[in-house]
């Protein structure tokens, strides 16, 4: 998910654009013009660094000289220094929220990945945490990439970079193997076929049908672990198995145990609880 | 905050877009096209509507068929109907998860600042929950509409529209009576004036400086008591007394009981839990 | 109204793109490319500097190199040189016309809104010139800047920033003390309230049910001073009062006799008289 | 200068969302929602309409139902009916201002041609008045647009459609016949080529170089008509003629004596006299 | 690539605004408005429809009323009527040619593709006929949806969708298998990873390192049949192979016929044959 | 068609964003942050150079260092190296493909364009090669100028630029004459009016009617000589001729040698050839 910086900036700045208005009149009734400023973007609780790339391309773009202090990916401590953003008064403040809206979230899921990421890892799980398409509306660039930083799988991107059936679609169609079948003979060769599947008959007849990925929705541990060893039996075992639904930070081992391959998670960007940065207005530079 | 809903679609239609790609490959392949079907939008949870409104001009924008079963504002019901769309089988697929993040983040929000307010209705208390500018970046209108119809006050919807002094303003000018004084003689006399002070020392002299608005930052329950108290006893009852900073549902009737007129909390919008709700395709139509 | 740079570049950007369409043809033609040459811009009449910035920051963001000299809000004298710009020949030529369509606009607004500001602090009155959102489609940044540099009140710069309930909105609602008694009850606490009146019992009313600023709508300056006096003895004195419809800079100090707040006039920015400033390529650089 | 509805739609949108911003507060908390009324725009001056065609556009794309009452280029009296709209309250009163802003610029732009035009008509002048691309900024559509409702003609729309050589080519080239001959020799054949003279000597040189059109740049009445004659003498009789500069009302029929084909006036566009146009919800409909 | 209509119809409105510029002068000056005809889009040779269904959405956009003849992928003859559109006189001569644009090359890029995949077919190989993201600029969904609807495989559709490394990538890392290594190790489970090759020796390498697609780069087809059986003895029959460079309609038998899965050809959409498609206004309709 | 490379810039990015979706996966994955290289953009064939501008504008926008080795225009040979850039390895492998699409059609374009202005320069013919408005859809500042560079006309740019009234129009106003005479009274005197005939008879009536430029559409090379002298006969000179369809590199000197003034072919914009052009990292810079 590489973007060249001045492709985000148009991004960023259609953001900041929206919080501006006309204008800040605050800024401009109470801070003088041309003041120059320092200014410290601060942890104010434990996590990973996010959206580091993110804001110092806004300020950079703004004018603003930035001297990152941390590396997305990286952890942070509380009261820890991330930027230092040295510029012009009046545009650090019209920028602020905007750009602490953008780190908090980012830093929120990261922190949220890696601490899911972190619990298999020491569990010497084969899993991975991956993300699904929940994201807040427009912002799937922003909580991918987060996501990422945190050590997860970003999964689909969006709706053109794999073919994901889901019940919806098997719904219409009338069964799991028929939807595989028009996928495959349609689908461009580059394509993953994935499909979500409520049995271990259903996935069994997904793996048959050529899936390259069958995802267990709403399975229990057991049952997951079940099918993975249904599937192991049959002749499977390339097919990769996702997990998706009703899992939390609490039972993620036990999916794991069940020698799954991706376990999915969607409150990791729909739900994201944003991590405490602030910043502040130095005044001695 | 009215807009009328052939700008909204504009808005819509780019979040959708960023979603789509060159387009949904798993529709394209594996559903017939021209084909309708009827989906039923249900609740996942209980809870309070929101977006409604929105995901119905996304599905109208579409040529979709919306009936909606619910207001916004409203209680939602666990496996409660919330709308139904009838129409085109690949449209419906490729909007669902635009239009499901979109729902679910507002009717998170709206849920949230509905417990909180009914909290303090049930108190009887005067104060009214506000959300901040917070927000996941680009989200500001959503966001703001959703705490709206949660019952909750949306605040400054954006930087142009009310001087808010914060503690960065002021450690620049070097006091809070000086940035009072700049911002009255320059702002329009269409906005108010705001102020975050830090002691009730500044609370005195932010109302004596003229600020319609005294938001006092961080202070225990206790504190902002007394500085009501202090406000009102030197004859500033007037001034609008706002709270920020550390209030959780726990202790947000003791900040009521303190008087004062506005509990704004970060975390409504920048740390959203998004309600659950799902969309499914209805086989007979 | 602080916008930084790199955001009003966008809107400039945009405006310049539909005058060039595919492209200067006679720049093309005529001029060779890549030849450095150096301009002035030559006010052809006395006025008020405005849109300096604005210039600046479009010929900056097109690679030309700008000196200001003269600052927004500076008086201009005939035939002053307001900037010098350097760079390539092919460029200035192309931005020429946007460049002076913006300068002219808004050193006309600006020259104009001094003027009346200048005749009211001359008679020493309390009540300040505003403009209104009547301006060109789509020029509300740019009007309403220049207006401030003017002097001005840029009063309510556009819908989410204040409630100004007008005629057509009493109309609907039955009568002024319900329109604001609904104003009260569902807007934010960090909106003022505003209220057009006809009468002077309106203007009692309106002060009476909560206004924040009461706008009397085509008084003549007689019946403003009336009504302001009717509000004091009512114990209004607080109530801010607005006159607008009819005012000249002929009849504006009886207005302003009239003790009112502010006086806003439409043709500030919808009858704007463009200053004539003109371009002036130098041949030895 | 035809374009589809949906495209000017496009621009119109634009335009309104600029005024909205996050939406309008007082129809959002007064005006109840899904509100039908009637509404009247209303000429409160006489004049020539011009723009309905886009208020129409604007109303219907939100939904609105319109009949306009007269068409573009008719005359208008004072109290005249121009639209009458039907539809959502809170719709209406959220796009009155930007519609008004529309037609009161553009009836206004018209008004002031057709003045011109009339006067020369009256004359038996052969001349045409035109505008030049000295607009408001971002406005050359709308603006063009109007003058040729007025009857004007709209002249060069932008820099992409006539070679036109200004004062500023030529003191880079050199001289005019240089100029011309670049312009001829590198131009489309598509194209006409207009030289800015300012002198009755440099009209020969652009005519016998070839110049399509010749403008005389503040040409006193007399010197005009002289170096009119001076080209017919010469047999240069196909050019066209056209004055600018120092161009009122009150010189025009001077400057038509002076036998030139098109008289251009900056103040058509830069310095537009509003039309005073209303909207008024009529409450029985 | 299923995308809704109403998205599709934002780009196609954006392309016919560049046709506009400021508006069609000759539908002004010629055309009366208002004036309801009937035209016809005729194919002016044979050919495979493509683009009928953007053809028509944009057409529908503006307004006017279509009956498409043909569906997007049914063989075209000489002389057969493709639409038929009836509407505004003025909007449908605006169009006709931004219609015809996109009509002719979606016909010419499925009309070329269905040539070859008509051979691959008859010649009962395996292969299937693919396109690159050697599109002309910004047209990558135009191009490949027609590559798709004649018949082709879209292959990656942009950079966020499949692994795809090559000579150039390769370079900077050192060997095929370390940058296969890398994307494995951080490329998302969701996506495939391509690499090409130019040895058969890299070809072993690259099916050893787990590569799902292994691209042949200026293979001739005897090397590309050594290459292929060369992977199949070392057991890597799983791995698609694919050949790009060089390839012709007169020697794409041959690389059928060395067994690869995949035949990509960037003329397919660089170097475009449009289609000879026209308008005709009917005159009676 | 001068543009200033802020503006080109603009369009570069929308491009270059719908290749890269949410990001360049294979740059991420494989390729490390920050890792500077040298790539050099090198001609595969000969040819005539055009698009260096636009690459360069492109590159440098995303922060790469470029060093042109040949200019717009200029031939080139196969294996020259036309530009160097050098930079973040990311960035560039990122934007090569955009970079060599917009080189490979404009090289394309002159390339072919040249040919035919060398074959008439040979021969001494006064006819110029000129493009349509057959462009690929949105690409007509690109193509319009990649002809230009190749010594090619433009010709009509886009519906604004010159009223060219075709068998369409004629179709529905009734004769030739009717149409040139509505033409010549609505247009703009800064426009000429181009009329398409397929009649000797129909030609001279249209110059009569006062076309400036008469269209054949059609004609052999001996009905376009016998018109040009019917035309000269009646004493028509200064009409310019063009001939349109059925002309080929084969036939294109008949048709000159039929004293017409420009020869427009649509298959220089339609059916492009694209030049092979490579892009090469190089490893030791």
């Amino acid at each position: 998910m590489f973007v060249p910086c001045k492709i985000v900036e148009e991004k960023l700045k259609l953001i900041l654009a929206e919080d501006l208005g006309l204008g800040d009149i605050t800024a401009s009734t109470v801070i003088p013009p041309n003041l120059q400023v320092k200014a410290e973007v601060i942890a104010k609780e434990n996590g990973v660094a996010a959206g580091i790339e993110e804001a110092t391309i806004l300020a950079e773009a703004l004018g603003l000289t930035v001297k990152a202090q941390v590396n997305d990916g990286e952890g942070i401590k509380n009261k820890q220094v991330l930027m230092q953003i040295v510029g012009d008064a009046q545009t650090i403040l019209a920028a602020e929220r905007t750009l602490l809206n953008l780190l908090s979230r980012m830093c929120g899921i990261a922190t949220q990945t890696r601490m899911l990421t972190d619990q298999l890892q020491k569990a010497n799980a084969k899993a991975k945490i991956a993300s699904t398409r929940k994201s807040a509306p427009g912002l799937l660039y922003f909580d991918k990439k987060a996501v990422t930083i945190g050590g997860g799988d970003p999964h689909r991107l969006h709706l053109d970079d794999m073919v994901l059936i889901k019940d919806n679609h098997i719904a219409i169609v009338g069964n799991v193997e028929e939807a595989i079948r028009k996928a495959k003979s349609k689908a461009s060769f580059a394509k993953k076929i994935e499909v979500e599947v409520t049995t271990t008959e259903d996935a069994l007849k997904a793996a048959q049908a050529g899936a390259d990925i069958v995802m267990l929705d709403n399975f229990s541990p057991q049952k997951a672990k079940a099918t993975s060893e249904a599937l192991a039996k049959a002749g499977f075992g390339r097919v990769l198995l996702e997990v998706s639904g009703g899992i939390t930070s609490k039972n993620l081992l036990e999916y794991a145990a069940a020698q799954v391959d991706v376990i999915s998670m969607g409150e990791l960007t729909h739900s994201v609880k944003a991590l405490d940065i602030s910043l502040e207005i130095i005044k001695d530079r």
